[in-house]
């Protein structure tokens, strides 16, 4: 008996069809929008996402070296791949260009609740546009989504953030600061003591009470954004707020901006990141991690090779995403479902095997007999696999021209001329004959 | 900028979307046989494979350590997982068993037309049940799947063959033949020189007579099996005569006789199938590779250490399918389509935004300007993603209470008052309105 390697995981029928209805309305919104799906490797060049994050990347990866002597991983986000591809046929793509792909991603995490070493999102992303309305239509993808699933736009928030104002004002402060370290240590807030984030922000090169006066800033509420500014008396900050504040008007154009709420100290854990971050959290904080999130990453595909081109994303994953459905209630029930199952009482496979087709070719979930099962056992299988009505096939009944109609949950059975079954019924039932 | 690893393909839009509708097709097919989607993970443990089909079939796969020291593979095909997975919960599944799934598999395989190292299959399979109508049944699902993508049944052949009428002439020669060695020599028959052929099978144990008696033996025909069961004098063979004849005539009950034809010359190259063995051939011959198999391998589950399970299952391969779809000229044409796009003149975003959402919750696919581009700009995009129809938002209009229709096909366009748009149409058009 061989084991499943460690942080991969097998989804069974039950389950898999619970997933499978969120990806469908995940990826239905996502259509809907005009995002059209495309398909990508599961390897690339090592190199690529060495370059983007740096060398120490590549310990979190799934690395090796294949038989041509290529470093490969196994790819653990989308958007250095779209990246690439977008640079590849940068000529031919007519702008804005709108990708949304459902996945797994690989990375060698700790194991726990909500996180694997194999994880499905659905990216959804726009290349081509900086303008704030692209930034909204991805919230508003991501909020229709949610809503799609049955849950209540009070059961989410999008905490939106803007790198650029956290970037503008670390460049604000007396001093050599580390942009960089200093972002991914506004990331980690949440997550580690305030002494150890103190310490991040002091190694970043903030003296303690630029830390103080940092943490301050974080805080400004939504209608005081122009101390910011104040404070840092750069282009570069009032842009960024201006651009925040004119996202945050086309996502009240949008309808999605209810579901937003301005949260400075909302970092993005990835380097790439320029313009507006966000993450998605369960409003109860019963789901204690970011469910997901988003960004603007408009310098990427330049440092790819290839033209200038804004781009902005949003990309659900499906781990978490279970846990706040799950938390609201709205998680698909994890059954099978099944319309008729035909059965074979004798030697009637043919007569069985012509009504199952009918009913197939009407669209419905149609199974019988592949055992040789008794009535019984058939029965009991039909059950097991919630078929809804059974079509009994019997020698004798056809011997007289006849089937019989069995609604399971009832229990109640009819008779049905075989030659008008299923005849012109779309769904024929029990109480179309009885 | 960055290359893709050999082998590995991007799929953008286009391509993607006569991609999907050919998934969906065999997908929704074997949905309607009443097989349950599963997902299996992209790593295993490489033993599995080793063990399977000895160590050598490791040189063809992506195998490596993880950081746990752990010896894994990418899964090169999914009968193994499945087998894994149905020992896990033997206890616990109702059988029959049908799963399916779709997903990548990866071969470091010399690429070329219709082979890449990274491939899609849809694996469809049934668990525990010996019976013929089980393995009809596989051979129906793929050939509904074949016709539900408009293929006509003239354009396709099964090639069935059974692997212990193989196995139980070989048994019958004088001397020791090694079996496997040999059947993977008739798998390979179409594909080498005669001489070669003669020479595997020299290797695997027959004599230059035997040889040539072998080859006469498997070119009997399907009205003649008898003479294979008296050139054996085993049971093994008159059984394995006899099963396959059963399956042909469950084959013929469930409406797929016609598809099928007596090819003892297939072997399908995999070790563990055990009954009838089975691949699909262009009718026409200009596809020239097998363009899938499948077969029954009822020892594989109790080989992984769990209860004897019979099993038989069958896997379309999307690389070499489209293929055979390109030939018969059903490969869906590989283009977006878009059924609005809503064009905003000056400062309406808010009102096309409403009309958007409205059409998008009545299911079509909706697209709107995120680039703050000019009206020209915005007609030219809409005919880029095929927009049926574009719903012209402009600021003089709105002021008169209008929005304008415009038929792209046509260029006709029409006047509609903004409040009883989309209004109570489903799929409102410049028709419901001129």
């Amino acid at each position: 008996m061989y084991d499943r390697i460690k942080g991969f995981r097998d989804f069974y029928p039950p389950e898999m069809a619970a997933r499978r209805e969120t990806i469908d309305t995940v990826e239905s919104v996502a259509r809907r929008y005009g995002f059209r799906e495309i398909e990508t490797p599961a390897l690339e060049s090592a190199e690529m996402y060495a370059d983007k994050s740096g060398e120490e990347i590549l310990e979190e990866l799934y690395v090796f070296e294949d038989r041509g002597g290529r470093e490969v991983a196994l790819t653990p986000e989308l958007t250095p791949t779209v990246a690439r591809m977008a640079v590849a046929r940068q000529q031919a793509l007519t702008k804005p260009v709108k990708w949304f792909s459902t996945r797994p991603f690989w990375r060698y995490e700790q194991v726990q609740q909500g996180r694997f070493r194999e994880f499905y999102q659905t990216n959804v992303d726009i290349f081509g546009s900086a303008e704030p309305t692209a930034d909204a239509e991805v919230l508003a993808v991501a909020a229709d989504a949610l809503t799609g699933l049955g849950l209540d736009s009070g059961d989410f928030e999008f905490r939106v953030s803007h790198r650029d104002i956290l970037g503008g004002l670390l460049a604000a402060f007396e001093g050599e600061v580390d942009t960089r370290a200093a972002v991914r240590a506004v990331d980690k807030r949440e997550k580690v003591e305030p002494d150890e984030y103190a310490a991040l922000l002091t190694d970043a090169g903030l003296s303690a009470g630029q830390v103080d006066q940092f943490d301050e800033l974080l805080a400004t509420p939504e209608d005081r954004l122009d101390e910011l500014v104040a404070f840092a008396g750069t282009d570069r900050v009032e842009a960024a707020v201006g651009n925040l504040q004119r996202v945050l008007a086309a996502a009240t154009d949008l309808g999605v901006r209810d579901s937003c709420s301005l949260s400075l100290t909302t970092a993005r854990g990835l380097d790439y990141y320029t313009g507006v971050v966000f993450e998605c959290f369960d409003s109860t904080g019963e789901v204690s991690r970011s469910v997901f999130g988003g960004g603007r990453y408009d310098d990427l595909i330049e440092g790819f090779g290839g033209q200038s081109t804004p781009a902005v994303g949003v990309a659900p994953g499906y781990a978490t995403l279970s846990l706040l459905c799950q938390r609201a209630g709205v998680w698909p029930e994890e059954a099978i479902e099944t319309d008729y199952y035909v059965l074979q009482v004798g030697e009637t496979r043919e007569t069985a095997a012509r009504i199952a087709r009918d009913l197939r070719a009407r669209g419905h979930v149609v199974e019988s007999d592949v055992s040789g099962r008794s009535f019984g056992a058939q029965l009991d299988y039909a059950d097991s696999i919630n078929a809804e009505t059974v079509v009994i096939v019997g020698e004798r009944d056809l011997a007289d021209g006849e089937v019989t109609l069995k609604q399971m949950e009832s229990g109640d059975q009819t008779q049905v001329p075989v030659g008008s079954f299923p005849g012109d019924h779309e769904r024929p039932t029990f109480d179309d004959f009885a």
